[in-house]
């Protein structure tokens, strides 16, 4: 069987083209898809010498098909949002743009709550019901170590691999025919039957690992696991997490906490976004990795008195970002 | 009968003459008591025009006796220390030239553990036993907002009642003598029979809004009183002091709880020294006021998960101030 035949054929549009999708439209342009990314500060530098991929799996460089605008760049059949949730308020105009009822929305956004706003735009946006448009959205989540190191240029350095899961239901052909389109573009995809599962998974190390690593000023991974205290908060961060979950109706798997920390003992120093963007006075993803999780944690009735605690913390950081 | 009397009418040395020092330091002096300070900085500026407290309950100028080192200073019958406790380094060296094995040594500093270290270090300077060091030193804890507005200069804004406390033992007629001798300097004073009472009740209010207004971020206390999930945080925080004092052996009434919150809620807005040396970028009391508190309650068995994460912070954020 000639599995590249069952490939995604359809136009594929890049929204947030940086170190999370610029390389994962990198990766599908190269493996043969049909690839378009909306550019904006990156626009003329790619023009003139391309996407430059740094990559562990091997350095490229794309002469992508680029637009300026998403009404330039058009209706798309597949979309695949890499946009900062703190730039979400961007979505619904940029979506308008370059969707049609039919278009699937693939969000590798970081946290909870992306696939609901989004449903919700494309709902005003094409006048469909809430159902159709949960039914448009695949959300996943990445597991990349990449930076953008200047304009147009990404560097790659570890991991890589993805896992998505439907919004609404379990998992359809379609689901599969996307993952064995990111196979073959050199990126691993799971399947997962439960977005929810996926969604909260992840965030049992995102919420110690980027939300101590930003509150704790500038703590990478390695600072976290050194000290005593900070390494029993982010433990404590990832039972609360599974409590979470479990308010939320989504059991996790209790190994997770073990499993999270004995990887980024392995890890190294890596810093998470969350800490690049604290010191960078940026935006930080505080509702989507942490205020979201906190609300329907506390609403389902579990004790979180480090999230709480960390979420308030962060909140009043992000003030005037 | 003539109370006044009975007032201590030994040499007092004061070391730490800032805000607090000085505060309490200038009082007893303006009340007739032979009140010696040790300056530095602020030694020509006083020298020159005296020591100005702006004050609620009356403006004064003092012209005190004012020393460049210890060894000037010399052996005092009392020695009040209003030293920040990050710069105890300093205290075995000035100790040493202001004391005898007979001297008396109030500490109004912030937090545990400052009794012991003056304790074991007068035990070390005079020869004497650990009874007897500890024997000389009195705790107080100061419920005083003044501010140090320039060299010699001092701003007394509210309150200013302390609490004193034997460090060995209960009450003795010293301890009732040296409460009359404040009040007389219209100081209010009390006297409790338990310092470590005294010492954790303290910080039942110092942990949650010295540690939360500096790791979130200049966060007064009318910042931390407004935000619902700083209010639960804090008020999380106060149960756990409960908990760690009872872990070390003493019994705080629940009520503390309620009653901090509430008069915090009437205060307004108000800076902790901890949050003013955190904008300052200066050394923070964080092992006092919450490191010692955490270590005593982590050993005692209690359940810490806010005291650990802000002291985990906050130890991160005083690295090379």
């Amino acid at each position: 069987m000639n599995v590249s035949d069952d490939r995604f054929k359809g136009k594929i549009g890049i929204i947030g083209a940086g170190a999370l999708g610029g390389y994962y439209g990198a990766q599908l342009a190269e493996s043969g898809c049909d690839v378009h990314f909306l550019m904006r500060s990156d626009y003329d530098v790619v023009r003139e010498r391309g996407l430059i991929v740094h990559s562990i799996q091997g350095d490229f460089t794309l002469q992508p098909k680029i637009y300026r605008s998403a009404s330039e760049l058009g209706s798309c059949d597949l979309v695949i949002i890499g946009l900062k949730a703190t730039d979400n308020h961007a979505l619904p105009a940029l979506l308008a743009a370059t969707t049609t009822p039919q278009t699937i929305i693939l969000t590798l956004q970081n946290g909870l709550g992306n696939e609901e706003f989004i449903a919700q735009a494309i709902r005003e946006i094409h006048g469909i019901s809430s159902e159709q448009a949960l039914g448009n959205v695949i959300g996943g989540t990445a597991f990349l170590c990449s930076n953008r190191i200047g304009p147009g240029e990404i560097s790659h350095t570890d991991h890589g691999w993805i896992r998505i899961a439907e919004a609404a239901g379990t998992a359809r052909p379609r689901t599969h025919q996307l993952a064995m389109t990111f196979e073959q573009a050199k990126v691993h995809c799971e399947v997962n039957n439960s977005l929810a599962l996926t969604r909260w998974a992840k965030l049992v190390w995102n919420i110690p690992f980027n939300g101590l690593g930003a509150a704790a000023l500038q703590a990478n991974t390695a600072d976290v696991m050194g000290d005593e205290h900070l390494l029993a908060t982010a433990r404590g961060l990832m039972e609360e997490v599974l409590a979470a979950a479990e308010a939320d109706g989504v059991t996790l798997d209790p190994a997770l906490v073990h499993r999270n920390i004995e990887n980024t003992r392995t890890m190294g120093p890596y810093k998470s976004s969350m800490q690049i963007d604290a010191e960078l006075g940026n935006p930080m993803e505080v509702e989507a990795i942490i205020g979201e999780a906190l609300r329907r944690g506390l609403a389902g009735g579990a004790a979180l008195p480090r999230m709480q605690m960390l979420y308030a913390i962060l909140s009043r950081m992000n003030q005037g970002r």
